[in-house]
This record gives structure tokens, sequence and C-alpha cells, in this order.
């Protein structure tokens, strides 16, 4: 219905409304619900008394602060910066990701917090540095469903994205972790799976046929741009699989195993952009992206005991699916099934998402005491309390079940929010036309500098063919 | 007096004659003067026994290096990188904010040893790592300041501001902290108050009537490079507030605290660019500096119990303010009070700078046993020896004290230097239509690839249109 | 021989399978020979009750995990953007650095593996943080010797360079570590002086007589993305050199050298480039590399008792030592011993590597109880078991024989890679002509931004022009 209105596409009453409206109700919701934990507050010095904790070292900021600083790093400057490779949107690509992230960490904190950090004794959200950690988890999340409709939306539109996501998330996140009782330390399921069917469930609906060409592509420099997205990606992805596993030997393991996974990546990566074009010239846009698949196959593995060449088999996997993605199952997407996803995002979260989520359950489903010694089996898989009696069998048929539990609100949860951003309403989105340009919602300046040596070379060259005439 | 004679950029003979002789100064007085401390000399393992440390992960090195190395990525990234937003002066932001910034930190390694790390036995500086992350910190005053004078002083210029600039800080921080016994972890009053008034008036006294408008903007990528800068700042904002507060809970909260502010500011400040402009088109200037305004405002407060909601305030209130200030504050002071601040800093330091400082007197005046427990009251303040009997009332009235003396130390400060670089003297700053021009400072490579096209586009539009006369 | 063919640059087969089978043969030798070690397994819990460890944060990763990730980002981001100064060189100086660095750390883990980490019991290497740390450093090894050949061979010739690199490095390092027992926990010797002599004598044997030089230089934004390499590198160089050094105060002690030795280069680079030029203009090359000079000199002497004046002293000179190579020795090379170095690796590496083997050298043989403490004298150089009676005298002898292990090293397999890369076999590598340009293994965007404001602009322009005729 809202499609036969002419768009347009002023959102300057929308989204100062949206924002001011919304960043007021989380204060009131934080000043209601949030306050800090046992190691933030200013009582961790009687808590350290109390639990016999001798160093301040021991706080949990010192385990995880490393890890949290680069995820942060991942989800402004990876995910920013990565969705700068168009050549006329590299404002909208960095700077909307800014904007539903600073607000999508708020509302995660809470969401998340009522979910697994409520205080049964006063019925406040106690945060520290895991649940900022966890915030950012999951605005991942929306970013890479933002990845899939990359251009095409308005900022109003991707808040509201944002606003759902986080809050499906949240929920999605308690019965995969909490109810089925799954490991997903990197998210493969939790984070890539879910955002990515959320996203190209909702760039389905908003399936736009005239949608112009001519600005979806890169120019030089945004490509070398998205490097910067890439790499800060690629570099800290052991930290993003690490960041909230167990202290010690998880955390080692996790980075080191996703380290391993993601070289491997790089190698097929590169071979199969290669092998697929003339003269073996290679695609930025495979770089840009299948190098990075081996980091979310490893999303729910990372922590186990899947051993280093285990981890390198799934890179090799998942850099040569991703490739391929790019290079086949984009263009049938778009064409036959009517999914446009501007940054390729199937091919770099749904595919290896769903491959980790299985990776993970068969790890999980074949682990034993012999690999993982007694103490270390309980530990990584948590068999403790109500789940001591569960077997890694049975921890492989769960892993399954969060899996398809991941997908399923992803795909659900994105049809109705895509149904809501198609309702008529003045959500501001861009006609067909003017997607993929900052004009749209950008004050753009003027490139003086390429004008200024046309015109004194133009006077120049015009003159010497006038002169021949 | 000197503003009569015709500007000579010339700087052959200045530029490396202060670099040379500065840097030997540097090297005789850390000879004279500088050793390691407990923490970082060979000694250490007999320092461990003394003190009965059972393992090295006590070393002070633990608590701090992820953080200090966050606070040099934004010295060095950070401010380096916003700074290259205008067009043809990217050089010179990144690379004279590296010159400065490297001569600076060994300057400030001497000043604020002499007044904060002096080994009484033996009347040696003694460093360790919260040394070389207060030289960092100092050093941010001087990039504050360079921020207002961007693109219109000379290196050597900029190599006097700093060495000024780092003497007056060492002794307005010593006043503050010391003398008046301030909480100012993350430098509200201490840095950006003092940094950001220091440079407004120098820019103030150089004020240059004529100055070129045409080079002062940017261009498509510039933007995007300086969003590098931006973002880098944003993320690591929690590391800089809580770099040196107390281990423990201390920096726990401290990162907790700014990670909120700052993503309170992120909408606040897209809500009023908006708001602000037809049709609601954003503008990169803000966007690239006003969300930073949290972070800054709460420097001095990060630390304290000023609860989640509290940094969320903070940051919404900085957030308006400081896109209100790129709107209204800068023209105004341009047109009527003769200052020229290239970056804004007066809407991204001083103001931020200032209710900073604000909001840390009145949360420590606030503070409470029943809030912060006994202990926590004790070591957040630091209400030991001869402070033992000092009220959070009293503290609250000693912050707001803080405040100005780092006013007054950046004015007046300001003011001396600001006469000294009107000096006539062999400054080689850029004449009025020169500034903001990477030409007078910088061997600038010909951009061959936008004639490349131009010539054969050229030669084939020409043909055509003298074809058709 | 192989040279009087035409060049073919078509790496369709070569490089996908050269990429395909070497990570095929990483999997198979990870699956026979790499597990993890005590830290990472899931023993860890065990091994804790075993050996007494009171903590998790004792495990070696909250060591060294935040320089690993400092490390992870010199290689990735600060090999791989310096190297993106050159006009249209940018996707293959990140890109193929990242292809090699991800391939090149895999072989490391088995090289050095075999070398250093063997476990006796079963025949196996056995990984943890430390092993990852190194792996990064033995690929840097063969980034450094990328940087002479930047734009003059192909991606295959890369691999076989690194495949034979890492081999040589990993036999390099364990002469000079093990058998002559050198200290060098930042690489001046076994890192930066292999490298840079292995790179320059394969360049000098894959001399190009007519090398194009029209693509040979920046532009202005490239001369910016370069400095976003130029600052990591400058930033994370004090976790470079303390990555791998001793807890305690060996790590803090490296940091701290490490970060004065930078700041000093930083001046005597700016000094002298500005001595050197007409007007005392600065050269981006100068800045972009030889400020980085301090931090390769002080490979070796970082964890010793250099004392802050003794690094100072160091980046002094190597500010100036390398700006003046780029000025002198690299034309020199070229013209005369016929050694192009795209990058002046010679003047980055080379000489302050072999300076900081030196320095190092020196600073050992001066060392003293007096100054290190009897333990911290033993644990510095590791005066024990068999070691326990070699004097600081002996150990300068030891540390100047490994300078010389190194050069050789370099020279000699420089000189046997060198030839098998010019052995008539399809190696890909560009004509003479089509050095320096990413379109010949690059699918390089056409930039229609700069067209299309010419194509208004002209047609008006002519259209004036026309009509005054």
């Amino acid at each position: 219905v809202g499609c036969t209105l002419p768009k347009n596409p002023d959102v300057r009453i929308s989204l100062p409304v949206v924002c001011f409206v919304w960043q007021i109700a989380m204060i009131i919701l934080f000043g209601l619900f949030v306050r800090y934990d046992d190691e933030s507050d200013a009582h961790w010095s009687e808590h350290k008394h109390e639990n016999n904790i001798t160093s301040d070292i021991e706080n949990d900021f010192y385990f995880r602060y490393p890890s949290f600083q680069d995820v942060h790093v991942m989800i402004f400057v990876g995910f920013g910066f990565l969705m700068t490779f168009l050549k006329r949107y590299s404002f909208g690509g960095v700077g909307f990701n800014f904007l539903i992230a600073a607000f999508g960490l708020q509302w995660a904190l809470l969401m998340q917090g009522w979910f697994h950090s409520l205080d049964p004794a006063d019925g406040q959200i106690k945060i520290g540095i895991e649940n900022i950690i966890n915030a950012d988890f999951c605005v991942a999340g929306c970013l890479i469903a933002y990845g899939a409709l990359l251009g095409k939306v308005s900022p109003v539109q991707l808040m509201v994205l944002t606003l759902f996501g986080i809050t499906l998330f949240a929920v999605e996140e308690y019965i995969i972790l909490h109810v089925l009782h799954v490991r997903d330390a990197g998210g493969s399921m939790v984070i890539h799976t879910f955002g990515a069917y959320y996203g190209l469930t909702i760039s389905w609906i908003l399936y736009r046929p005239k949608l112009s060409k001519s600005l979806n592509g890169s120019v030089y420099h945004s490509d070398v741009f998205a490097m910067i997205g890439t790499l800060f990606l690629w570099m800290f992805w052991p930290s993003f699989n690490s960041a909230i596993a167990d202290h010690g030997d998880g955390q080692h393991r996790a980075a080191i195993n996703t380290y391993l996974a993601l070289a491997a990546s790089v190698l097929t990566a590169f071979a199969i952009s290669s092998l697929s074009a003339r003269k073996g010239k290679l695609d930025m846009v495979h770089i840009q992206n299948a190098t990075l698949a081996g980091g979310v196959a490893m999303g729910t593995a990372a922590e186990f005991m899947i051993s280093p060449y285990g981890s390198l088999i799934v890179g090799f996997i998942c850099g040569i699916i991703s490739t391929f993605g790019y290079l086949v199952i984009t263009p049938f997407l778009e064409k036959y099934l009517k999914i446009q996803d501007t940054c390729g995002i199937h091919n770099l979260h749904a595919m290896p998402g769903v491959l980790g989520g299985v990776v993970g359950a068969i790890t999980a489903a074949t682990a034993s005491e012999s690999v993982y010694g007694h103490e270390g089996l309980v530990n990584t898989f948590d068999f403790k309390e109500k789940y001591a009696e569960r077997t890694p069998a049975m921890q492989g048929g769960f892993q399954a079940a969060g899996l398809c539990v991941a997908l399923a609100f992803g795909i659900v949860g994105g049809a109705i929010v895509g149904f809501i951003l198609r309702l008529p309403c003045c959500w501001g989105d861009p006609s067909d036309e003017n997607c993929f340009d900052d004009e749209v919602y950008w004050e753009v300046p003027e490139d003086e500098e390429s004008i200024l040596p046309i015109l004194e070379y133009n006077s120049h060259m015009v003159g010497k063919n006038t002169d021949m005439m």
C-alpha cells in the first residue's frame, strides 16, 4: 500500500523525534532498573573481603576488558568501515552503523539484563563488563541485518529494525542459552544466523524491483576504506569468540581456534576469487568479506576442543562456500527469490553461521572425557547443577535445536518487522533511483579538488583544439 | 608588529633547529633525571620478595597496559585523523599532530615527573606505566589546543605551543590534583577545560581577519578519513577515563559510565543535526565531533557512583549542547569575539569539559557512605592521611575550585603564549590566503589519476563539439 | 633465461593451485603435529591443581593476549596500510600482505613449533598464546621483504618467498636464540635484519632495468591511507618489543624503552626531512617510515636496562640515519648496486636492525649486577642451567655473533630464493611497464565519480569557448 505514495525522504521531524524519545525512554528505564554489579560497584572492596578475593586483578574487568575493546572496535570500525565500500554511501555506511549501534547497545543492556542479569533480591539489573560485551554482541545481530539493507532504507527504519532486532535477539538468546542450555560463546547461531536471516527476510519484503544499479558499486578508494573494516574484523575476531568464553583455557583456546580458522579462510577465498575470473583477477568484494567467514563459523565451536586442524578445516570450507556465494548465490537470490542483499550477508553470515552451528553440534556431540578430562568437560559445557546429567550426545542435540531456534527467530521476526517497515507511514526511505546515495540524508561536500585541475586543464585543452581548427 | 611583515613560511632552518635542540635537551634531562620505577626495573624480582607480591600479574603493567595502548591510539590516530577532515590539510592534520605529540610526551614525562614522581631518596624521576599514560594525557591538552589553530600556524609555532602547554599543564595538574586534592581521572578539567581555553585564547590573539575560506572545508573522502579519528576516540574513551582510575571497581565503573554517556551523545547529536537542517540532512561535522562530547563530560565523574542513568543523562545533554555549539556558538565566536576555531574545540572540549567539572563537583558533594560503603568512599575520593577528615560536601567545593584553576590556567596561559607566538620572529606561519593548505609545509604529490581520464575524455569531447560546429 | 619470454601475468591456475594445495598441506601437517598446550587445553583445570596455580589469571593468555592483538594489528593493518601509499597499488599492498601473512602464520606455527615447542613425550607441537605471537613475528620478516618487492612480483612469487622465508627464519631463529642463547625479544636481528636483507637480495636478483616510474609514487589520499599503517605500527611497537619479553618488569621495561625511542625518532625524522628540502617542505615518505626506525632499533635492547635516556639516544640516531637513507642511500642502491627497494626497507629495517643488534650487544656486554641486581641479571639474560656460567661480556659476544647469523641467512637465503623466482616458470609476474599497477591482478572499479562532474563541466566549458569563437 505504502509503495504507491511518492517517496519523501525528509526525516527532519521523524529522526529527531525517534532519537529523543527513545533516548529519554532509555534514561527512565535505566533509572528504574540498572545498577552496577558487585565488581563495578564501590562496595567491591567489601565484596573482596567477604569472598576471600586477595587481589584486584581477580576483578572480571581484567579478564575481559581487552577483549571488550576489540569487540567494540569490530562493532564500530569493523562493521562501519566494511560498509563504506559503496562509492557514494560511505557516510551512510559508517554513520548509520554508528547511530543504531549506539542506540542498540543501550536497549540491549536492558533486554538482556531482564533475561540474564536480574538480581532477584531487588529486581534490578546489575551490569558489569560481561554485560557490555553482550550488548555489543546483541548489536552485531542488527548490524548484520543492516548489511542486507545498506543504501535502501532510512535511518528511521533502521532504528525500528534495531529496536525489534534487539528485542527478538534477547528472547532468542534466552531460549537458546538458558532454556536449551546451549553453548554459543561467539554466536554463530545466536548472532550470525539470527542476524542474517532477520536482515534477509526484511530485504525480501522490502524488495525494490527497479532498484538503481549505477551507484551500487565501489570506487578505488572506497574499496580501500572497506579494507579497514575487513581487517579490524579479521584481526579482532579471536577476541570476539573468546570475549565471554570461560576464564583460563576457555578464552585461550577460543582465541587460537578462531585465529587459525580465519587464516585458512583467507587462502581459500583468494583461491576461488582468482579461479573464477578472467586472467585470475581478484575481486575486492570477495577479499573484503569471504576472508572473514572462518570467524563466523567458529562462533560456536571455538571454545571446544575442536583441535587446531579442525579449525583449519572449518576455515578452509567457509572461505570456499562464502566466495562461491558471492559468485553464484547472491545473483540467484536477487533474480529468483527477489532478495536484494547489498553486502552479501547471506555469504558472510547466514551460510557460515549455520555451518558454525552444525560444527558446534557435532563437536559437542563427540566430546569425551578422554579429550577434555572430567573437569574440563564439565566446565566447558557447564554440565553442572540441573544439567549435571547431560551427556555430550544430548548436548549435540540441544545445540542443533538451538540452531533451529535462531533460524526461526530470524525468519519470523524478519517477516514481522519487514511488514511493519512497509506500512504506509512517514518512514522517509529513498525512492528506487535515490538508493545508495548519501545526498538523501547527508550534507555532502562539493568535491572542489576534482574540479579545479579540470578547469585549468580544460581552458588549455580547449584553446589548443580550437587553435587547430 | 609582526603582522606587518610579509609572511615567509619557510621553516627549513627553524624547524630542524627546534627539533634537534629540544630532542638533545630531552636526552640530557632524561640522563640526569629519569630512571625506571620499582615495577619496570630489573630489581622487580627483589621488590616482589620484599613486598610479599606472589605473582608477576600484580605488576601495574597488567592493570593498565591495555588501557594505555587504547589511550595511545586516541592520541595519535584519534586526534590525528579527526584533524584530516580538511580537503587539503590532511598531511598537516595527522602529521603535525604526530610531531607535537612525540615531543610533548617526552617533556611531559619530565614536567609531570618533577611534580608527581620524584623519588626523595635520590632526587630522580621514577617512571612506569602510569607515567606514560599521564604523559599521553598531558599531550592531549596541547592537541586539543591545536584543534582551534589547525591550518593557521606553522609547525614551529606548534612546538612552542606544546612546550609551554605541557609546562602549564603540569603546574595546573599539580595544583588541582595535589594541592586541592581533587579527583579528575579522565581530565574533564585538567585536560579538556585547560586545553580548550588554552587553544581558544591563542586563536583569539592570532586572529586573522582575512582568513581564506575556500580550503576551510572537507571533501567526501576527507570526511571518511576523519571518521576513523572519531570512531577510535569514541570507542577507546572508556579506556581514557579508566586508565588511571583505581584498580578494581574504579577502572571497571569508569569504563561502564563512559561507555554509556558516549552512547547517549550519539543519539542527541544525530537528533539536533537532523533537526537543524533542510530536509533533515545530517552534517558530518556534528557526527564527527558532538558524538564524543559525552566522553569529555564524564572525565571527572566516571569513577564516581554517578549510576548508569546518570551517565546517560550527562551524555544526553552534552550531545545537544555540543551540536548546538557547532550550529550557533562557533559562528558567533568568530563573528563577534574574533575567535576562529577550526575544529570547534569550544563545542567538543570547552563546554563539555566545564560541564564535566560541574557534574564531578555535584556528584562528589552528594556522595555518601550508603551508596559507596565506608571503604568505597574512602578509596574513591582518597580520604586518607591528611585528607581523612574531608567530607563529600567539602570535596565538592574543592572540585569546583579545581575547575576554576583549570579555566584560569587555560586563559592566562593561552594569553601569554599567544603573545609570544605573535612576536616578530621567524615563526614561518602561513599568510591568510595560504591557510589550510598542505602545499606550504609538505611536498604534495600530483594527483595524476584525476588528470589522466580527463585528458582522454576531453580530447573526445572537444573533438565531438568542434565536429558539430 | 626466463626474462626473455614475454611476461604473462595470468595467475588463474597457479594462484588457486598454490593456495589450495598449500592450505591442504597445512591441514594435514596440523592434524599430524599440532595440539593445544597446557594452558589452552581443557585439562588446564587439572594442570592448575597439579602446579598449585590458584587463579585463572595466571594463565599466560592474560599476560600476553593484549600484546598479541597489538602485534596482530601491526602485521595486517600496520604493514598492510603502510604499503597502500602507491597511487595504483593499494589493493596489492594491503591485499597481498593479507594473503601471505595468513599463509605464513600457519607455516610458522609448524616450523617454529618443530624447533621450539616440540613435546618430547609425544612428538607433537603444543601451541599457546606465545606461539601465535611468534608466528606473527615470523611473518613480519617476510612482509618486510615484500616491502622491497612491492609492485614488482606476482602473488605466486610472494607465496614462494613466504614459504622459504618462514623456513629460513625458523632455522636462523633456532641458531640465534637457542644455539647461541642470544636475547632478541623484539627481533632487531632475527626479524628486521634477516627480513630486510632477504628482501633486498631477492630484489637485487630480480632487478628490472626498464622499470616504469610513472606509477611508482603516491597521490594525496594514498599518502593518508599509508599514515594509518605508520601510526598503528608506531603506536603498537611497544607491544611488539614487549610481547614475548619476561613477565613483570621485562614486559614493562621493554614497552617503556620502545615508547621513548619511537618518540625521539619522530623528531629527528621531521628535522632531517625538513632540512633536506626546498623551503623546508616535509616529505611524506620520511614521515611514514623513518619515524618508526627507533622501534626497529630497540628490538634487542628494549628488555635490557638501557635506561630511558639510552632509548632516546637510539631513537635519535635512527631517525637521522633512516631519513638520510631515503634521501641518499636508496637512490645510490638503485643506481649503482641495482637494488630497487620500493618501500625503502633498507632505511627502515636493514640499517636500524643492524644498529639494534649492535646496541643490544653493547648493552648486554656492559650489564652488571649493580644495575640489574643478581636475580634481575639472571632473569633478564636467562643465565640459568647450562648458561649459568655465562658472563655479560660473553653474552655481548654471542649477541654480535647472532647479528652475523641473521645477516648471513638473509643474504644467502635471499640469493637462493631470488634465483628460484627467476627460473623460467609460470610465475605470472608483471612486465616492467605494468609494475605498480593493480589492474594486473585485481578487478579495479571504474572511477565514475571523477568522470561525471567533468562531463557536466566540459559541456559547459566547451560551449562557452566555442561561443566565443
